[in-house]
């Protein structure tokens, strides 16, 4: 794949500033094109050591406008990064829309150098392009154009430039010793790996941009070039198609669905109910001290009607873990700055450190729940939604996190019942609104839309538990035994 | 001062649940009012270890609408805290206007517990009590309720709660034995240095409110009435006094300013200045991976003139800094989460860690110098400005970083004449706008700001440099050398 690259192009420096000065103008008018639409760039500048890239970076700063654009480098890797899955510094990087963000180093460059230094095998690199690979469909779905360039150099050149001990600290790759002979078969895996890796991720809707990195005009005007041709193309793109994906089944008439089979009639008396509470919040309290000594992120989602419990149920877990060890988001409208990012975003920017509880009250699901039904999402959007929200919590699983999902479930009257008591309880007025009258008018939508969210979304590694909420006492010791069963099979 | 909170005050269970039923009422009612109101609350939960901290923060949750609080606890800090200011963690949490943060442990509890242990002196604490105090002081002139609660227990109840070993792992003090006599040597020792602390920030604005703690149900409805009294009272008051200081200097006639004294005419000739370029960026580029070994932090501000060539000034800056050990951060108009924060969130935000460049191309002196010009700050909030941002600069500072500070000066001439350029260069003519030449016509406000601004905010440790910029070539190498001098002499 790399001959193409070992051409020895080269630019005269006239003809690169000629061609420069038109350039400047076309990025810059682009940019401000972009400002306006409602789509991210992500530049991705790969490569090996000793290409250029640096210089690359440098380019494009001072070609464009600096306003609209943000470098992050992902080098060296906090605690914070590495207490969490892979993928969150990269999330919490990701440009706004209307912005350029260019990334130099991205979610290649470890694997890439893990699989060069064989700390994974060839299969597991495959592994983890797979979900790169995703994760660029995912956000060029949504919107994001990615351009990813791969700067080359051939091995004498990258000789020259480079001393095997830097090659070393780089890539810490190791590599026994300092002579030609190590430094080019150390090169040669590299380069190896790297090509596995592009063929792996070289696809449709994110293609890599290879150019030859010998010559610096030619390598940086190239770079120039392939950024302003896709800005362009994408900015030139008609508005995407109408909605073309199957209609989801018909909401008129009821239909049978997965919550007809929770046991709303069970039930716990309040003496039974006080004694297991102490039970399960002690032995939860103490769970959760071991998580922390153990470095155990425990993530749970709290999702239901209207009404259902769910707060007073969020309560009764948190009571028996110290503050310092969960934090609790609840989940409403987004910020401006959350609304102008891919909706899971504002999920990932909060994922916790290992050792802590984070408890989503409302979460992700909202997008093929309330968005879904109230068309804030368009149907591809929400259709779609179920494998990105697979994704998402398979790296939470493979990260070594325990994940609960709870739907708390109760029957139309039993809510109805609530609403009432709610419009007649002082401190519990707030929570009755208008909109909870109208969600209710919607059950069955709800009703369907749970059923597919379960269906699409419960997984051997990531299922849903789905708590019979019409007798409070029973929902919340059933939450609670879930958080302890989890934990204790979790725990030495 | 302690002594008042070893009295044994009791509530039973009857009148506690009596008076909840009110205050929870109240509290939402207050807490819906904050919603729409343009400030935050800050409720520091602090107090001995064993005194029900945690049961405190579960109550608040519990009798408020969680949808509208954070919690946030400070205890093991991660690496990305440590290679920043302290303050910076508690920066990063701070609510938005209409929210609660509830901040379990908080700036307080490091200096108490490193002077309890003999880590620092009580003249080290005096002084952070001092920063303390002053960051209380500036949320508060912002408009922030901040609300302290300290929560205390004799130490024979301690003793029954705590076992030295726990106090030792909580605190991570020192204590040799686990005898009942070390437990009270460590307990007392840790009181009497709590009461230093609590005498040091007891101030106007932001007082301390003590809790005896021994009885959970007293303990916990004193902490409600006291957030709810102290947000009931911050409500009610009325809006702002119109400012009443005193008026700046009359603006009208010229006045001599500090930029008078710039030798505007300091120029480079083209030899002579690549030369001194290409010798000054290699210095630098040498200095900058030398500082990343060292783990020391630069930051750098870049303020001046419209046109006066900050951004290519800054570009000669960083073209000698490979792009990741330096983050670029151009300022301008805030998003919401920024706007419904203190003015200095949004830097704070963005500060780097040790071992890294932060510019900032526009910044925190925005307060004092468009926001004051064009009436976007109050007298009274930029005039605090100038102490508050000395303030923040003595952090960084004291942290260890380098700080740089330049204002580009040019002449009324000469940015006439490049205005007219770019109107005339089509990729610079995205670089003038109306607002440009708004903003010129006011040059004379302008002047008088930055003159106040330099008299108010270049210190020993903080200094600016005025850089006479008519000639960029002599501009842009007065910066390379700022920042080689700078780093030199603090790197080995």
């Amino acid at each position: 794949m790399f001959e193409t690259l070992e051409l020895g192009r080269k630019l005269k420096r006239k003809d690169f500033n000629a061609a420069v000065l038109t350039l400047r103008e076309q990025l810059l008018a682009l940019q401000f094109q972009l400002e306006k639409a409602n789509f991210p760039v992500i530049i991705i500048v790969s490569g090996v050591e000793g290409a250029g890239k640096g210089s690359v970076v440098h380019r494009l700063n001072e070609w464009m406008d600096p306003r609209l654009i943000e470098t992050h480098a992902f080098w060296d890797h906090s605690d914070e990064e590495e207490q969490r899955p892979y993928l969150w510094r990269f999330w919490r990087a990701l440009p706004a829309n209307g912005r350029i963000g260019i990334f130099f180093g991205s979610w290649y460059t470890r694997p890439i150098i893990n699989a060069a230094s064989g700390a994974i095998t060839e299969a597991q690199l495959n592994v983890e392009m797979q979900r790169v690979e995703d994760l660029e469909r995912m956000l060029c779905a949504d919107g994001a154009l990615v351009i990813k360039l791969w700067f080359h150099l051939p091995a004498d050149i990258a000789r020259e430039r480079l001393q095997a001990d830097q090659l070393r600290e780089l890539t810490r790759i190791e590599l026994p010793e300092n002579s030609t002979e190590q430094f080019e078969q150390g090169y040669a895996n590299l380069v190896r790996v790297s090509e596995l890796a592009i063929r792996a991720t070289d696809t449709g809707p994110s293609p890599w941009h290879l150019v030859e990195a010998t010559d610096d005009n030619y390598r940086e005007l190239s770079a120039g070039q392939v950024v302003q041709q896709r800005l362009a193309a994408r900015l030139a793109e008609p508005p995407p198609a109408p909605n073309v994906m199957a209609p989801v089944a018909p909401t008129n008439g009821k239909q049978p669905t997965v919550l007809d089979k929770v046991p709303l009639d069970a039930a716990l008396e309040t003496d039974d109910y006080k004694q297991q509470l102490a039970h399960y919040q002690q032995r939860l309290e103490t769970l959760a001290w071991q998580a922390r000594r153990e470095k155990l992120a425990c993530v749970a989602v709290f999702e239901g009607w209207d009404a259902a419990g769910k707060g007073s149920a969020i309560r009764r877990v948190t009571q028996s873990i110290d503050p310092r060890l969960y934090h609790l988001l609840q989940y409403a409208a987004p910020t401006d700055e959350e609304a102008s990012h891919h909706y899971l975003w504002r999920f990932w920017r909060q994922l916790g450190r290992d050792g802590k509880f984070t408890f989503f009250d409302r979460s992700w699901y909202g997008r093929v729940l309330v968005e879904r039904v109230e068309g804030f999402a368009a149907d591809h959007e929400w259709q779609r939604a179920y494998s990105e929200i697979n994704r998402f919590e398979e790296q939470l699983v493979d990260h070594g996190s325990v994940l609960l999902k709870f739907w708390l479930h109760i029957s139309q009257e039993e809510q109805l019942a609530r609403f009432q008591l709610r419009e007649q309880t002082p401190h519990k007025q707030h929570k009755i609104t208008e909109e909870d009258w109208r969600n209710r008018d919607k059950w069955h939508d709800y009703e369907l839309a749970v059923h597919d969210m379960v269906a699409h979304t419960s997984t051997a590694r990531t299922p849903w538990t789905l708590v019979a909420g019409n007798n409070k006492r029973y929902a919340r010791i059933e939450i609670l035994k879930a958080f302890c069963d989890a934990l204790e099979s979790r725990l030495g």
